[in-house]
């Protein structure tokens, strides 16, 4: 397992490169019975597909998946999913600056230092484009979590310092804006001042919250397979993340347990619940059947027009300038990646849990 | 697997209750031929033992850990090891208040969701002595580390609002204050501090800070095992940490890509460098052969002697007050923690990288 | 994972050597309320012991296990069970002859090959007092099946030439005579072949039948997680077995379709049922609903009284006598065994099979 | 991890039904800077193909693979290699027969029981096709162990009654006649069996041996990893085998100690050797440096021009009779299925010793 394998039950292996043939994934363990066809994935693939907008890659990617195994007659059947993407747009181009130069805040220079060589066209596997694999298993494990009632939706939260207004938060805005934040006006913000990172050659970070509903109460496995901790796993492993926090997270740590605890009271209904959700929805590893709520922070996107200091495989300092368009920020596309990580996750600790008792 | 396994090719499994007859640990894959002693181990564990100051439960615990096998003539066999350390300090209590009530910011209520019933005796399985299988095994992965000249170090960063101060900052300082902290006036201050929360009857969080030395470039598997990903989960498997970052972290969505990328440069003695370390020692989740530097955000300790609002096993609205001493912060035991499963899992990340060439 | 772990949701890991200070197992991921206690495992290790006749060895060892954790008032609590067994028979003893010298049939060799060096004393990790680990598992897995209703029974069914006749069969009778043979007639004459035995300073091999009860249909994933391949891998990983054969297994290859094809038809309950099972119990890798019926053949053991060639350390040809009394065979002992790593197999599948449909 | 994911370091997901659009595998976890193109694999899976010979169905498959990723000029990158066998010969037929009546001797029953329902053409993903990714994964394992000095030759050892000649063996001699016997004579004799067979609408089963040349000592772990163990798995995981025994295998069940242990001896090069091989290469579960040699059984095909007495979804007895032509025999093509299963499960176990030592 060299990392390209996530899960236990619910069990996924992706693959491919930016410039090779194409990406998919296989899942292995989603189980029989399940409504499932290529529109259902297809929708969340348009979400992460770049030419979006002025603010994403122009690279007309197309990014048609195909149901190759594993569902028969419009449902699972239990044995693997496999999920291919091909790439269309491989123009040959002229990767002479990256095939000697290590990009800073790429993997280049890494990639070589581990394998002794690298697939340089485009970034290879640690292309952003690996990401269709994700989210195409994250599609189905979405339709395997709404059939027992769980919802998950991630938004961009800020962009630089520009950050939602809890007061203005509405859903329903998210995806009438090409930034997917689900506040009007901090969307407006946000794109004033990508136009103006563009002007200047940079780029920026951001934030992205993602919060599940419905979840049942007892997900999650003690110890090391908490649900929190198999979160963090996930939403990390996707290129760009260097930060993951629950709940209340790192404000957490400057606050007091009088104030951080969630007292717990009986609804109507006779269903346990909390006054307040410091928590995010886990309490030792495990969902205690309040919305999840966490947040991940992408760093701001590496390439950037600007020339920049750095070595070549030859071991000389020499300069970079990193040809092309670039996107200012990987934030909005990242968005729907992440809710695939998420889902992913749910749903593999949901069909573990059906372990945990006689 | 039901969340007690950590670890593909340096592989642990731990057990026990707070109060059952003891906590344990196995290792699986650590290789033959370490010098390994009880006394490696046993330093580790000294310094989780609570008892230390005022700010940590009075239980004398002992804590002696056995090497039960694994082990011959003073080294390792490469066959399992099972570390076991003996519980003493089980006075028969009166548990009945924990026993049919939930108490607030623990994980008795999702226990009970999970699997029916739990071992209401002190945690019983989420206590904070599961961890000492942790710093177990971590020692013995601190001393395959160090085989290999890699150095884990961790320390307590902030305590509430009160910080180290980076120009303060003394390592060799850390452990002469009982907090753990590298900075002997934020300790002093930090002390003060904790005494009104015990006075008030009241609890705080703080932040863990760690940097990993000597670490070779190239560890790490691209996609989902990530070495920053793999940090990541490990790091919140502990009990009451809500929060991780790397590098920058969270400041690095806040950021722009010409201030946050690490330019490469060559030393005089050929090896490649970067004049920055924003990512924190990672790129493409692969080290990059500097220092790999994470942040942990541990919540206020839930055990608090103030009243609060909760319900039963009945399902009744409840008031429940906590009875007993109770720390009033968990980081300065913590810090060893997160030592111990930085170790394992750079551990295992190394050993697993043997197979990425021919 | 170093090889003593095993399966995907009960999963074990077992620990310990012959001479050191005991040998044990955890178990991860038995389901909660399962009624469990000491004397549930104990009997099971009662059965494996040595001393019970005159073809075992005479080591007193006790073998008493203790429960370490995970039960709670006499039920199973859904965290990890330790437990151990202490060794007591540790007389201190002339190992040189097996210290620097290759036992012919044993894995000193291997070990060396593979570790560089090795725990020599009694075989270290490669002795029989290994399986204590499998069999105090094995007996909470069984545990767990009878919950369900699944019964697993093995028996010597030849000892050398010696075979047990069908029409002779009588499990009761299996417990009655100290080869475990289901057949009065076969015991003696097995008895009296192995006094010959003895008597020769020589050793035989023998061959273990098992026969699973009451396994519901469904049971085994498809590819390479079939049901028969998972019993084969944990019947083949106890030491001295040669082969494994499911149903008619190696006479099936020189059987025709017409013959070995079992029919289906509908019994008086409108449960499906087979007219014959030359399968085993099992299609596709797949339980069919009918007894599971497989076979291990074990070699003779390897420690026999004669003088042997070989090698030592320093590579040089020697003479070796192995010093001691030794079995004449491993099967009677080894029957439990065959029962622990079956119960094992079955009940992680089992548990698996529960995230196959919606 | 439902069943379609094999190893540890070299892990395979396979994917894909006798009738929906291909079959296929992706690798994770291959070393980077092997050498690799698609006539490698390709030459592996001709020697599975359907219409070699009238004993072996008729079907056009074509079976061209295409390496879809982890190949990057002409070299593994380390990262995951898919590949993937699109179907071609997918005739929209009649399945009325097999789509509600259960086949004697196949899985569609179990299928229906575990999943609920099955994709019933041709055998879905219990059919035969299946090995496509396994053979296509093995042929890349292959690559690799060439790389080491190992080989893997399997052949059909006998079929039906008709046994090769110990002393007519030519391995050389294998490629040359349709059923991969290495000795003409019983090649033809066996020619002849099928005839009749065919003519009696029969078929049989038969046995494959393997061996495996240039093994280094010190491969497999001990305990549950054996590498005889996983062999066994890995082997039983085949479709219709029965059995499977290394060394003597079933005969060391009725031999001697004296008889069964191999002498070691040094030879002139200073290497350990043996002076037999009764083990089959392997002792305690590791590797000794000797050849290694297993065998497998297969049941005879169950799919026969016979009328059969079986039952129906709705439950009822019905009889059926398969039309189309069935190979009387599926040992010839099992053959470099056989070699995959051995070279996969050998390359997992090389890569993994790697962490065995300091």
């Amino acid at each position: 397992m060299a990392g390209s394998t996530l899960g236990t039950v619910f069990c996924i292996m992706t693959w491919g490169e930016s410039h090779g043939k194409g990406v998919g994934v296989t899942i292995d363990g989603c189980p029989a019975g399940l409504s499932l066809c290529e529109e259902d994935i297809q929708k969340y693939l348009n979400r992460r597909k770049p030419g979006q907008s002025r603010f994403t890659t122009a690279r007309q990617e197309g990014d048609q998946v195909e149901i190759l195994s594993g569902v028969f007659e419009g449902r699972t059947t239990g044995t693997p999913i496999a999920l291919i993407v091909r790439n269309l747009d491989q123009r040959s181009r002229d990767y002479r600056d990256i095939m000697e130069v290590y990009r800073p805040g790429h993997a280049d220079f890494c990639f070589d230092a581990k394998y002794g060589f690298r697939d340089y066209r485009g970034g290879g596997r640690s292309s952003g484009r690996e990401t269709i694999g994700r989210v195409a298993a994250g599609a189905v494990a979405c339709r395997l979590l709404e059939h027992y009632g769980i919802r998950v939706n991630a938004y961009t939260k800020s962009i630089g310092d520009i950050a939602i207004d809890p007061q203005r938060f509405d859903l329903a805005q998210r995806d009438k804006n090409l930034l997917y934040m689900p506040d009007e006006m901090a969307a407006a913000a946000a794109a004033e001042y990508l136009e103006k990172l563009i002007q200047e050659r940079d780029s920026c970070g951001g934030v992205v919250e993602c919060v599940i509903h419905g979840m049942p109460a007892g997900v999650g496995e003690p110890v090391f397979d908490k649900l929190d901790a198999c979160l963090a796993k996930a939403i990390m492993s996707i290129g760009a993340v260097k930060g993951f926090e629950i709940g209340d997270g790192f404000a957490a740590a400057r606050s007091r347990g009088s104030v951080n605890n969630d007292a717990f009271y009986m609804d109507g209904d006779g269903v346990v619940r909390k006054s307040t959700n410091h928590s995010g929805g886990i309490l030792g590893g495990i969902s205690d059947g309040s919305d999840i709520i966490f947040r991940a922070a992408f760093k701001p996107t590496p390439s950037i027009s600007k020339e920049q200091q750095t070595v070549n495989r030859s071991g000389e300092n020499v300069q970079i300038l990193i040809k092309g368009r670039h996107d200012p920020i990987v934030v909005p596309r990242a968005v729907v990646v992440v809710e695939a990580m998420a889902a992913l996750t749910v749903a593999d600790l949901l069909l573990l849990k059906r372990g945990s008792r006689l």
